[in-house]
């Protein structure tokens, strides 16, 4: 497989990528970007300006998902389109989501330098409010662009200060007009950190998801017993804290109980009425359970559930479960997954195959064209946080292979 | 033993107890009277009316603690007291201490009704922020009379807003001129609702406790390492919420592991950054160990301390512990242990001798006089809870019993 030599600029890439960080870092060194935000107001004017100056067609849809159109040779053919998001979690990371968009951005520079003319038109996307935790759910911008999810739902989500979606996105001035929808794609590639530790603990360069797990969201709410807890006897007592500790440890205990490839984590947790002389009377957690495979997950979850009734009803404590959601595993286009894999191979890079355990804005797109998606190394494992890391040679790397593979399916024929 | 026919006029302590229970009321039945909030202002200048209503001399010191005064036939004794305090938990009941001022004031009241003089004066008294739900720790009016708090670090004590003791207390107009310490008493009895569900248990009306439990308190503050649930493996996580599971659960377990007679409780407990999709880094959590016998608290503590270093060890997660405070167990003064006792058999009452679990304001006060305390029963043994309940008839039982315990200690000669 010959290339050509067309590579990325790594330090135009690097230097993009630190102008976005200095957007609502954060003293620890990372980033606080949140969703509709000043600061995700700012990044998204710094993108469009870059966008507009390279005399792209600039749209914005009704969810505020931002498109920068560069035409084709032949403009009426299925576009090819790459992206993520600028959003950050709280005390996030400076590469989680702005990798994939200042990747992009980085390819169409790449190609105007060079005067690449591609065969299909190339998007550049920034989805909106992909990760969640200013508005849930997560990936809120692609999940209606598919159509998976619900536009005037999505405009009603709220915060935590009860601020409305629809209404936060028209104040920082990105309620598009285009409406919201997908259109026919010949293909789409989101570049994106790893968020795992396999990358560096095999020494390898880029990972090649072939898709994404899936994931299950359950929330337990427990009642117990409230009392001072110096004159009740252990005895007797319903206490709430400790039967969720049991179920804690049944959730921990549950992937290697089930011999399969999973994980599944207790994220969240509040503790009524947190006084430290009473005992606990109502205890909210989530469980979190995730596995390529759909069935082994939902088994793990029958199980689990089974152990948490029978926890409950010894220490006296009703219990209410909710199943707020579950997505199934998604599968990326085996042709796409396939051309990431040769085209990092011929770019001289080593790969490693794997699934990607975290969601993307490419959970979304996969269910409406073909997808893949390219990940490197987050330095020992770590995103979400500050600390959040990956090297400037593996952020270029990521870029040429996201390049090279956007122009082959960009010159490929068909509609 | 002939106690003459001197009995408090049931209907006139429920009218004030229903009156005191619509100050701070809640819908679900209880009360929110926190100190130095409005709510305990209004109930302070209802009792302080109903004081000076009687010609009694009222006082109020440094730290808002009120002092009803009834002069003895010879004034220059050494006054008996009773009393207890009008604050309440978040959420709590109608009984949990101001039964034991309403009960001080029925006392008076009957006094006055049957115009009985006493050799010694008698003092009502109604002392402040003793749950210390608002301001931390409790029981701060009682340890800054008896010596063991000091007045200005009481003062600057914050609650979660950042307001701040001294400015609260001088707000609602209650931090009095008078030095705030201790002078020597007579007697000290306290009328207070068991908190526990032992006499309902054993169908008795009258508790007598011998004394108050030591009480150690503990803060827990452990390390994990934050990552996106999804794609980091079960294996090589330092989950903090999952250490703090297997150490609430170890708690639990203590007081049968120690065969001993003691609780040990976690009843607040803290997780971060509490996502649902981010491994817990950062957890605090609080242990409450109670005990009669002071050497088996701290061989528990030392205990489960062992467990909670591997625990940390064997999870990758630092620990650190705090110990904030350690109160030994308090014992009553023996002769008026046994005047609760007789009194409340002479009334006719079946009573139960046993140990207080919760610490009261009788706990430093007995640190520097002679103290005693009367227990009623609680129903269901709930208390800090707002269904907190004790019927009208034990209510009644356990002021004819403080009434005639004052009665006689005031009547008894000496200094």
């Amino acid at each position: 497989m010959d290339l050509g030599g067309l590579r990325v600029n790594g330090k135009r890439l690097r230097s993009s990528l630190e102008l976005m960080a200095e957007i609502g870092a954060t003293p620890g060194g990372g980033v606080q970007r949140l969703a509709l935000t000043p600061e995700d107001k700012h990044a998204r004017g710094v993108l469009v300006s870059w966008l507009e100056e390279m005399g792209l067609e600039v749209a914005v849809d009704e969810m505020g998902n931002i498109f920068g159109r560069r035409r084709g040779k032949d403009d009426s053919l299925r576009p090819v389109m790459t992206g993520s998001h600028a959003d950050s979690q709280p005390k996030g990371g400076r590469f989680d989501g702005i990798l994939g968009v200042m990747g992009a951005l980085e390819v169409l520079r790449t190609l105007d330098e060079h005067q690449v003319d591609t065969e299909r038109p190339v998007i550049l996307i920034d989805w909106t409010n992909e990760e969640g935790s200013r508005f849930a759910p997560s990936k809120l911008g692609s999940g209606v662009w598919a159509g998976k999810l619900d536009r005037d739902w999505a405009w009603q989500r709220t915060d935590a200060n009860a601020m409305i979606f629809g209404e936060e996105l028209e104040r920082i001035g990105y309620k598009g007009a285009l409406r919201c929808a997908s259109w026919p794609f010949y293909a789409y590639y989101e570049l994106h950190i790893e968020q795992g530790p396999l990358l560096e603990a095999e020494g390898k360069t880029i990972g090649v998801p072939k898709g994404i797990v899936c994931l299950h969201v359950y929330d337990i709410y427990l009642d117990g017993k409230a009392n001072q807890v110096g004159p009740t006897p252990m005895e007797g007592r319903s206490d709430a804290l400790v039967a969720t500790a049991e179920m804690i440890l049944k959730v921990r205990e549950l992937p290697a109980k089930m011999s399969g490839n999973m994980v599944a984590t207790v994220g969240e947790l509040q503790n009524y009425p947190n006084s430290r002389n009473i005992i606990p009377d109502r205890v909210h957690f989530t469980v979190d359970i995730r596995s390529w495979d759909d069935d082994l997950a939902l088994r793990s979850w029958d199980d689990v559930k089974a152990d948490f009734e029978a926890i409950a009803a010894r220490h006296g404590c009703p219990i209410r479960i909710e199943e707020p959601w579950r997505v199934q595993h998604s599968e990326f286009a085996p042709h796409l997954v396939g051309r990431v894999q040769s085209t990092a191979e011929a770019l001289g890079y080593s790969t490693l195959p794997l699934v990607s355990g975290a969601g993307h804005d490419a959970t979304y797109v996969a269910m409406v064209g073909p997808t893949a998606m390219i990940f490197v190394p987050s330095i020992g494992g770590r995103s979400h946080v500050e600390v959040e890391n990956t090297s400037w040679e593996d952020c270029e790397a990521g870029a040429n292979v996201l390049l090279n593979c956007v122009v082959q399916s960009a010159n490929e024929g068909g509609t």
